[in-house]
């Protein structure tokens, strides 16, 4: 691995935005450093009384997800992993300690391996977790009424357009404080990621997104992992998923995590079935404990946990047009079907919260029973599970764990709103993570697009965070292209969502962009795009460069420019 | 050309869809062969006690704008045009004629030029036209009560799954004729464009979309141009405009016409603009009304006409972030501020109303205000238009000539209904047709996702056709793969729209491809998608042909596929 890992560092994506700069907005609490992105723009260029007039064009800042990988000034180095930002802030809790050893008897196991020295990241830090008897997690400090870096941190994340114009929000870090408190927002903070940039995933905030990675049986390796998922946070991916069931997935992760600036999500049950080969009747609680120690320890921030499926749900699933379409959800249905006995997930809840608390790791409570066609769209299997989430979620929260919900799946328009008013209602204003929905079947190859219709219809409704599907989804795992599309996608049906709550500043933008295209300042526009190397190359394919300081829209040619004459009409009229 | 028309028809997309059959089901009022594309299905295989027991999957009638390209059984010659499959039925009417020679003046220059022989399609036919006092329109014929073989075409097209499922459905010719009488609905159907396959816009029929083609100055030429009408249709586009506005427009929309299985519409005012050589001052009425004969006489179906932007309505405009964008809108605009007079589309709109009433060419009133930004949508300049609107739309009905409202353009989500609700109150429930609309507009390079969202949101409130958006939307001008990558998004928002809305059947081929995923019946599942090469495409990349058969799904691998999980629970339980 060694001489790969420097192979991967040459080929590491780290060209910074087109006229763009890091900036880091400090903390009036904390010591913290926020990272923003800052587009500088050129200047309006007038002709009046035929002198040219030049009006400068404030630049635009925004939310920046793709942490230092984006800064020239700071060093990457993959073997050492990124900076750990959040350790300072740790370091003056006096709650939590250094382990002397790995918890997890499969994490000793794989660290003792000689054979895996090749791939290992080479660890220099033991897992940090709560001394005993104390409570760690931020839900408990919101609780408790105390503002932690991690609050102050995503507040002024939040607001990155409002302090430029002068707009006194309420997103203050008490808001933020108290949204965790009562639950509808959650902070995915493990206390072994201190590489990780805090965020916030609630209804009250910018609606996220999350992307999947994860090597299978069938493909991948880790070096393309990491590169996907540096790729990933670089176009915009607020959480990052880590869906691996192939080999190395101990390895592969943890390059991951030590170098990853957002927020890793995994789903344990892929690797406690990798454990025991695939062998479903194999699978217990023991092992699973195990593995929860063994991600714990990693510095996983959220884990999907598909609990809320029982047996008396099974039935109704065997109605359906596709059956079970989660992973999750089918191999703890078999595995009930093999045992005769109730989900294990569900049965050792409490004790899987304990465990979680520990480190602050976060709940995704999975939708295992989520419909796979829109024919099965809110049925008594899908919401009945929903039921079960509800008890699921009072006890996470008597542990102080944070939690979300996981929702559907494939869901035709006209039904979406009934998901969201019912899982508000059953789980207590926890913040909904849907997959999509996709809203027809008809498209595969096209996915990223029937999802993002719904995305952005759900995520308007109230829905925080949407896990991005990408054009090869039910066809074939995404490759780098395909997690670029699939990232745009969503940040379009995420910020359109935004747009139509009324989130403060989140405009900004888009005026931003559009009075540049008015203006013919064709640069500005490309650099203000979700994807500024696109839109330079779309447009550079056909024009060539000289076409960039062109007065007239290109759809039409020079005649036939709408806003080069409406431009002259009202030059005149001014 | 005659060299490079043979050309054209070896490169012409003629490839039928996989495994599927075109079908023409018979008229019974009248001799009419509606084309439906019939997609055969491979047997559903289970193992019951030891033995492969199959159970057949009925086909899937789909709707089918693709014409005669996609049938094998028929000949095409480009230089003959298609097959004039509505002569006969113009033929048994005594109420048009056969002109003696084309009305325009410049087409019957263009006619006798010598020198663009080599450009100009061998026209056979001279054009018909209303006879003296007779009213020849679909929507006059509605009002008189009776039915015409285009309304008795259109209702069995749009029940194609309706009579296969045994659903009874409302949608009858005389629903049709209702429909079309009261201007809640609109059939393109110029009687000198007797190839085209009849089709109906109304929100109580499926959701259309348009597609736009054309040369500008800048680029493209007419070999390209039949082309992509030809593509265009053939992934699903329902009516065509041809938006040229460079060299030989009025020979580039000849062959386009003849060769086009599905209504034509334009925007004249580009045609005329060109003629005097962009120079708006010299736009006049007669030029345009000259115009108008020549597109009536060529088969226009529909005329794209900015009569609804008046004097009064500017300094609003002015006050916007992105002033006028509609080309048509700001071509008036300055010849209302250079004449220092009110818009003579506005002022002749009667006697444009004579002209169009002769072909039954029918009126799409353009939205010259339509906002180009977010920030100026719903604003005073757009609903000023609107309201003029109200008025050109019953005049166009007194004439009996169909009407279509086209609408926005750029509205964030929450904006949208209130676009809706206006179009309905103010213009009697004339078709709304829309461009997109874009919900944010940080997107250039995937606006054809930005305004998918958009279109599928307004589908389903009502919006009657949408019209595409292809991802170099406000960057260039789109090539084929960008066309097929436009029509797909528009097929998906349409669908999502129709689904959302109820109409009957419309789930069919939806059910149908999830219950093959299900069954990992995978031919099936590419051969039902709406891009059934690209959906192979993606899965054979990382498959490989053998992977077919396979009985997991691709994303996860054999021991990680919920569906053969599920369906192995399933199996055991029956």
């Amino acid at each position: 691995m060694s001489c790969k890992t420097i192979e991967i560092q040459q080929n590491i994506t780290r060209t910074p935005f087109p006229n763009s700069e890091k900036i880091y907005v400090k903390g009036k609490l904390f010591d913290i450093q926020v990272p923003m992105r800052k587009i500088n723009l050129t200047p309006t260029v007038q002709i009046v009384n035929e002198e040219e007039v030049r009006t400068e064009n404030e630049p635009v800042i925004v939310y920046d997800t793709s942490g230092p990988f984006s800064d020239p000034a700071q060093t990457i180095d993959l073997k050492q992993g990124l900076p750990r930002i959040r350790e300072k802030w740790l370091n003056r809790r006096s709650d939590i300690e250094i382990l002397p050893c790995f918890s997890s008897e499969y994490g000793r196991m794989r660290l003792n391996n000689k054979e895996l020295e090749h791939l290992r990241f080479q660890h220099n830090h033991l897992p940090y977790k709560a001394k005993k008897g104390q409570k760690i997690t931020q839900m408990y400090y919101a609780k408790a009424g105390i503002i932690t870096p991690e609050m102050e941190f995503v507040a002024i994340r939040e607001n990155m357009n409002n302090a430029q114009l002068g707009i006194s929000t309420h997103i203050t870090p008490e808001f933020v404080r108290n949204e965790v408190a009562i639950g509808r927002a959650f902070i995915p903070a493990n206390i072994n990621h201190p590489e990780c940039e805090p965020m916030i995933i609630g209804r009250n905030f910018l609606v996220k997104i999350n992307t999947n990675i994860g090597n299978s049986a069938i493909s991948s390796n880790i070096e393309e992992e990491v590169e996907k998922a540096v790729w990933s946070c670089r176009w915009g991916g607020d959480t990052l998923m880590d869906l691996s069931t192939g080999a190395n997935i101990h390895e592969t992760r943890e390059w991951i995590i030590r170098n990853c600036p957002v927020p890793v999500g995994t789903v344990p049950i892929y690797q406690a079935l990798e454990k025991v080969e695939g062998k479903i009747e194999l699978l217990t609680w023991e092992l699973y404990k195990d593995t929860l120690l063994e991600q714990c320890e990693q510095g996983v921030d959220y884990f999907t946990i598909h609990a809320g499926l029982l047996r008396k749900h099974i039935p109704y699933a065997n109605q359906r047009l596709t059956g079970i379409v989660s992973r999750g959800g089918s191999i703890m249905a078999k595995w009930m079907e093999i045992k005769q006995q109730e989900n294990f997930l569900y049965t050792h809840w409490e004790d899987i919260c304990q465990i979680l608390a520990n480190y602050d790791t976060g709940v995704s409570i999975g939708d295992g029973l989520r419909p796979g066609s829109i024919f099965d769209a809110n049925d008594k299997a899908q919401f009945g599970e929903l039921e079960t989430m509800s008890e699921l979620t009072q006890t996470a929260w008597k542990y102080n764990v944070g939690v979300m919900i996981e929702g559907p799946g494939h869901v035709p328009l006209h039904k979406i709103r009934e998901n969201m008013d019912k899982q508000i209602k059953h789980c207590f204003d926890a913040p909904f993570y849907t997959l999509g929905p996709l809203v027809t079947d008809i498209a595969p190859a096209y996915d990223h697009i029937t999802s993002a219709i719904g995305a952005a219809q759900i995520g308007w409704m109230g829905t925080a965070m949407l896990c991005y599907v990408t054009p090869k989804e039910h066809l074939s795992l995404p490759d780098k292209e395909d997690v670029r599309v699939g990232v745009i996608s969503y940040k379009i049906a995420a910020h359109a969502a935004d747009i139509a709550k009324g989130h403060p500043g989140v405009c900004v933008r888009d005026n931003a962009l559009s009075k540049a295209r008015f203006e013919f300042r064709w640069k500005d526009q490309f650099n203000l795009s979700l994807d500024p190397e696109k839109a330079k190359e779309y447009f550079m394919a056909r024009h060539g460069a000289e076409a960039e300081g062109s007065q007239y829209c290109t759809m039409c040619g020079p005649n036939f420019c709408a806003m080069r004459i409406s431009k002259g009409l009202r030059e005149k009229n001014n």
